[in-house]
């Protein structure tokens, strides 16, 4: 039932667009009852959040052997659900939604937010525990430092972002969180030598 | 009457918010005419924006001696700007309008975009004059890492964002362009030393 509202909820996104979209007609559709829509979705901006953008959980965070080959599994996974049609049609609208319902920011920050933040801070982990990082960062300036960058590229400055733009942005995302670890960690001056 | 037209727009933006401001509105209480206002800006929305963010030009970009401490000039001046609540008001009604009004961003593109860009290529001219980045870097792609990525986490994220942040993401930045700098014009396995 949660696939059939997900495919139904990017369905009317895409034909109607987000602004029109009703619960109703999500559950017509799907021919499920509403309530049922409810208790899984406390809105249909989370609803069309998770259909569109978040699949409910964050990927599971690969390990790839290095920090930077970490970073680009996950913002290539991001990259494909973002700049989807049915996401850049909610996207917007979200953003706008979100500055004037703090319910629903806050429900948007405990959940998604912190989920995709968590992935991060195992990313970091492992780079410490590889040697690639002089120490932990924050989780959350490391999130926003790649997919808060990937969103603004695709939403806000609404630049063309292919996967070559996706790989710039995965090195200088790498080269910054190594940065701020020096910065925070490391011995001045005497930069790691890479093994 | 430049000066009494953007004041009177941001005392509306904060008084009625960016939704409900007029044109008229801000010509009777400017006491000035629409046509002079139309003369300046093509619609509501490029007023606002002037009023509250761009201030019409870039800040002029400073030469502080360092590529880091140039970047730090340009991003607490244009936190500042991004930061206030008229600025705030707007920010996420603008970025939905633009999503949905190919007109006003390619304005939003060909006016304002490209004028920070092309402050962002001044400053990476001069870390390369300077020997601090191995060659050049897409000014776009700069532009995106620092101030995207403060428009992030301001009007996306809606993270507390002070100096500390701002810090923050001016260090990630200014390691990501040197790193995306030596991936294009360094020579391999041998980063430049420190001077």
């Amino acid at each position: 039932m949660d696939h059939r509202i997900l495919q139904t909820t990017r369905e009317l996104i895409e034909e109607v667009g987000y602004p029109a979209l009703t619960v109703d007609q999500v559950a017509t559709r799907a021919g499920v009852g509403k309530a049922a829509i409810y208790r899984r979705y406390a809105s249909k901006a989370e609803m069309a959040f998770v259909a569109t953008m978040h699949d409910r959980q964050p990927p599971p965070s690969v390990d790839t052997g290095s920090l930077h080959g970490d970073l680009l599994a996950l913002a290539r996974t991001f990259h494909a659900r973002m700049a989807a049609p049915a996401a850049r049609q909610l996207a917007p609208a979200l953003i706008s939604e979100l500055a004037v319902n703090p319910v629903l920011d806050a429900r948007f920050q405990d959940t998604f937010l912190a989920a995709e933040q968590a992935t991060f801070a195992e990313i970091i982990e492992r780079a410490v525990a590889r040697g690639e990082l002089a120490g932990t960062v924050d989780p959350a300036m490391a999130h926003l430092l790649l997919l808060g960058c990937l969103a603004s590229a695709l939403y806000v400055l609404c630049l063309p972002v292919d996967d070559a733009v996706v790989t710039d942005l995965v090195t200088a995302a790498a080269a910054g969180i190594t940065a701020l670890a020096e910065r925070d960690h490391g011995v001045s001056g005497a930069p790691a030598e890479p093994s």
